[in-house]
């Protein structure tokens, strides 16, 4: 199968987890009807963004894996007979949690998961209180293996992850076909119009790129609506005018092809399932012309194994 | 000083050096009193592109380091007290040739060079044939060495390694301030105009992400204007309707800030030098509330050093 059709669902934070099932159950089956043969969840899809603060309680809303929420995509992979990416809150063992993106094979089996390898901590995305990086695993892949399906092997990486070229390089050399980003970004209400602007289309370019570099299709799907930052809340003695802070949630989930050209992007607070059909075929096309991979330099790349080369910061 | 204005010489290929110096000399004259203390020119500035061709005469246009043209950038970047990134076809030893930048400082000495690492080699840039690599160096930049000046210390790159997300990584990681590809691509003629168009906008993102990935500001210096393929007005018996064939440069020349946002670009014919001003300081607030390199996974890169992880072709 060279031709795969891929959907992203992207879609605001409900209420409830039945709410949640109810959406994702309508959403995946239409996409699924649309001939979508991956489907793509966005971060913590079945949560709020419970990281704004450093609250202990918010543990309970891990889960194990396999779990509730993995029994749930595996009967709708099953059903549909497609793979479906999602993103969970995992708890290991007692005291000891990941953010782990799940893929499901079209015949419901839970194919492989991968744990965040890198986790932020910036003001309203306290990640480093909830989630242990994923380990350096003991197999040759470090951590960067891509899930093999059915439809092909799919390099997943979460959110912070996109950030960092070094993690979908990885993902290639270890053979993936398309690159996946669950994600969970936003703007802070009080940045102004322009860095709001720069921020977004840092994120999307940036991704874009991996696609370029790698030659590989990617899917980036991100959550939409406002989330309030619950301490705000909490502070009943904060000034009445105060505006609730929180996070706008940017949307603007992607699908794009083997040289970063978008395909298909949604709207910033559309909540939709974004569709769009991929050529797998044209990622060895456009390597045999642009062939990154014959003249990467591995004999002079040690250094990037370095945390910084401390002698550059002196004068010379 | 953390503002730095900076400009880019795009120009076509002129007919005799003499006229190329005499673009040059005025241009830089120019872009100096208009404030530039960083002029970059573009790749292979002083010739024709020749590597449409593998023709072993066109390695009489090769010259020592430092020579003439480096005596020629030297005296302008001392008359104007600018730093000036140049490019050149180096004979480093009879049959040992190499891309290579070269940086003169504000006083005019030869701050340092930087031969091109990764060597592309496609249809009309059949650039293998003329230069070697960039050796590994013994020291522990690994020939991924910024070039100390007064104006800060430049990440010179050239052309081909803009896509490599490593060489970017490499020199940041080194301690540059600003990240500068002289370059020399463009369409060839008989694409498509989709297809020109991804392949631009492919450059474009891909360097754009090196700035975001870095939280550096970046300058792209490209030629413009049509260059004939010389082979083919050698073959005369080539059918009378058929189109010279050559490259297109497709300019486009730019500068962006530390969070990818362009700041100046040429248009695709246009002749001129762009200029603008970024500011150094940013980089260190970008990198503190988009703090990348606290959080690289140095522990799980190794893998960036192998050609492939083999063990991915298999089905597992």
């Amino acid at each position: 199968m060279t031709q795969l059709t891929i959907a992203a669902i992207q879609h605001k934070c409900f209420s409830t987890p039945q709410q949640t099932t109810n959406h994702l159950q309508k959403t995946i089956a239409n996409s699924a009807k649309a001939g979508a043969k991956l489907i793509v969840l966005q971060e913590l899809h079945n949560t709020p963004y419970f990281c704004q603060q450093e609250t202990v309680d918010a543990f309970d809303l891990a889960e194990s894996i396999p779990g509730p929420s993995t029994d749930f995509l595996s009967a709708m992979a099953k059903e549909h007979q497609c793979v479906i990416v999602g993103s969970l809150f995992e708890k290991r063992a007692v005291g000891l949690y990941h953010n782990t993106a799940v893929v499901l094979d079209c015949d419901g089996t839970l194919a492989g998961r991968y744990r965040k390898m890198h986790i932020p901590d910036d003001p309203g995305f306290y990640e480093k209180f909830y989630f242990t990086p994923g380990d350096v695993t003991e197999d040759e892949f470090n951590g960067f293996k891509p899930i093999q399906t059915r439809i092909g092997k799919i390099g997943v990486l979460v959110c912070w992850d996109q950030w960092f070229p070094e993690a979908a390089r990885l993902m290639a050399l270890a053979g993936a076909d398309i690159l996946v980003y669950p994600t969970a970004i936003g703007w802070d209400p009080q940045d102004s119009k322009e860095e709001k602007h720069r921020q977004l289309d840092a994120w999307t370019t940036i991704q874009r790129s991996h696609a370029i570099a790698n030659s590989l299709p990617l899917v980036s799907c991100n959550r939409t609506g406002f989330e309030v930052d619950s301490q705000d809340i909490k502070q009943k003695s904060a000034p009445k005018n105060k505006h609730a802070t929180g996070i706008q949630f940017w949307g603007n989930s992607f699908i794009c092809g083997q040289q970063g050209e978008i395909l298909t992007q949604s709207s910033v607070n559309s909540e939709e399932a974004i569709i769009t059909k991929v050529d797998l075929k044209k990622t060895e096309e456009t390597r045999r012309i642009w062939p990154y991979f014959r003249d990467r330099r591995v004999d002079a790349y040690q250094n990037l194994s370095k945390r910084f080369i401390d002698s550059a910061s002196k004068k010379d």
